[in-house]
């Protein structure tokens, strides 16, 4: 298997981390490894796969040696690395927000619409986390059924807002529990013990940034523009893993039995709904793992083709690192 | 004003002194009161409005020197309570489940309901904690423009389930934080910096009790019994407060404004829904009011008549003892 030349931007944050982790958990053909992250990270040593790798700050021709670079930055970040990563002629898998509505950029859930990267050059986006774990649970109702409406409401952890947020929630729980205030940084108002309904800005019809995300990217992952989605995001005092709770119209009467053997069938997602044995979707059984899980699987008593569902994943795992390194498999399996 | 004999059952639990607390603050006309509780704290004394009083067992004619009883325990010990309570002559305030959609038995949010109160008898229910959140934040609209469909998705803390679950998310915390797993015993599975979706036992339709509770007593709070209503509850790891995303399906078509100064005549309702300023309901500053909060009012972007917003309330306080505090206040005005 020929050896593809990695970089990685934002190499010291959390999703760079796990992007690491995975590279080397599947055992992707990395051959030169270039990571780089902020001035405040440069110098620092990383060891991946038992080698030692200097952290590097970006310059003109960082990546003019790379064939493939994953941008694990944010927004603002992205937007000046991916050009120069593209036009130095590396293919980009970006997780942040900057090109996934892009025309002519595929945002890619490689279980749901990997057919999308053949031969793809250029930028490749990979989607808002819960955007991930909800198009892999829809996708196998969309193909199977037709979806006429969806309306969620997300319940996401800290580690979604990076490293900084994960210390404010162990900052805040430990001093909530000593009798303390929880103090607010990285987030607005206090997240220990607390919930926030607010990820990201607001716009102007009063919807967050994630909520936006969540229901523009679903649209355009599944090829359904005009699928009426409504959101709602909450931030909850969770550390990893993000849960979404999902009514759904489908195009044709389904039971919830036809439902959990439709979505048995897909790739990337796992039934857990034996609720009688107290078994079901939670983020202490996704973290850690790839699998997006889905359970709760049930009939709205009012409407023939409305049904109810709980979707969990690890949300630096299928929602950020895992989904990106599957794209660069299913793209690298196109290169040859 | 006349003093009221009152008789509060399950006085050591969290409800029953959440309740004990509010008739102080509320400065309701107690005249003899009486504490009961299981036998375990039989002889334990507490102190109410600077006086003794020690924890009485439940015998025959316990409540016959009772006017009006508060029933604070589960569902099965009012079941055995309540009926006593009535034969020997009180007016007893239900918060369990048993008695809720019994016909004949008021179902009672003051603020919505109160005119099932005047001369009544007997048994009044006061509904569940989330419920009673739900009710008075849709009760406007249902009033003014109708409702046609309603769809909730909760966030609900641990003190719901009493105090040892309260001490279950501690020690987990402590657990989680220190490195270790937590454990469950009140909870099938660890709370601490988790999400059940799970909260009483499952139908064979696959909805939890709760679920059900919020479905089945919203209908007949709002005298709908018709209404679309669905629910998917979880439990979050908070201590106090719950937490609602809603959807809602107006009879007429109404702007988020409209809903606003709706919600704003509302008594127990307040909107705080100032999103470019970050204001927002969030649990921390429900917890110790009793009022219900409101905000991320907006409108549906695919349907005309749909709007979505987020409730937050003290789950002890008005989704429990101070809506029963209420209920007693609002009963007492028409003894006069």
């Amino acid at each position: 298997m020929p050896q593809i030349a990695v970089g990685v931007v934002g190499a010291t944050g959390l999703v760079g981390e796990m992007t690491l982790q995975q590279l080397a958990e599947r055992a992707f053909p990395v051959g030169d490894l270039r990571l780089f992250a902020s001035s405040r990270s440069r110098g620092q040593t990383l060891t991946w796969s038992g080698q030692h790798f200097t952290v590097e700050t970006i310059r003109e021709g960082s990546f003019s040696d790379c064939q493939l670079v994953f941008c694990c930055a944010g927004t603002d970040i992205s937007r000046q690395v991916v050009p120069q990563a593209v036009a130095e002629g590396a293919v980009v898998v970006d997780k942040s927000n900057a090109f996934r509505l892009q025309e002519g950029v595929p945002l890619v859930v490689p279980e749901v619409n990997s057919h999308h990267l053949a031969g793809h050059r250029g930028i490749i986006a990979n989607p808002n986390c819960t955007t991930i774990q909800l198009a892999v649970a829809l996708s196998p109702l969309a193909r199977a059924v037709g979806l006429a409406r969806v309306v969620v409401s997300t319940y996401q952890s800290v580690s979604g807002s990076g490293r900084q947020a994960v210390q404010e929630l162990v900052r805040g729980s430990q001093q909530v529990l000593a009798g303390q205030t929880a103090d607010a940084a990285v987030y607005p108002h206090p997240i220990a013990f607390n919930l926030l309904p607010h990820i990201d800005g607001f716009d102007d019809e009063g919807f967050s940034g994630e909520e936006r995300k969540l229901m523009t990217e679903t649209q355009k992952i599944l090829s359904l523009p005009a699928l009426p989605l409504a959101a709602t995001a909450v931030r909850v005092p969770l550390f990893y893993g993000h849960g979404i709770s999902v009514m759904v119209e489908t195009g044709e009467t389904v039971t919830p039995e036809q439902v959990r053997q439709l979505m048995a069938g897909q790739e990337g997602l796992q039934v857990v709904d034996q609720v009688e044995q107290l078994q079901y979707p939670m983020p202490v059984n996704a973290a850690g793992q790839d699998q997006v899980l889905v359970g709760r699987i049930r009939k709205d008593e009012s409407f023939d083709r409305v049904l109810h569902f709980w979707v969990v994943a690890d949300n630096l795992r299928k929602g950020a690192a895992t989904n990106a390194v599957q794209i660069a498999e299913a793209l690298l399996s196109t290169w040859e």
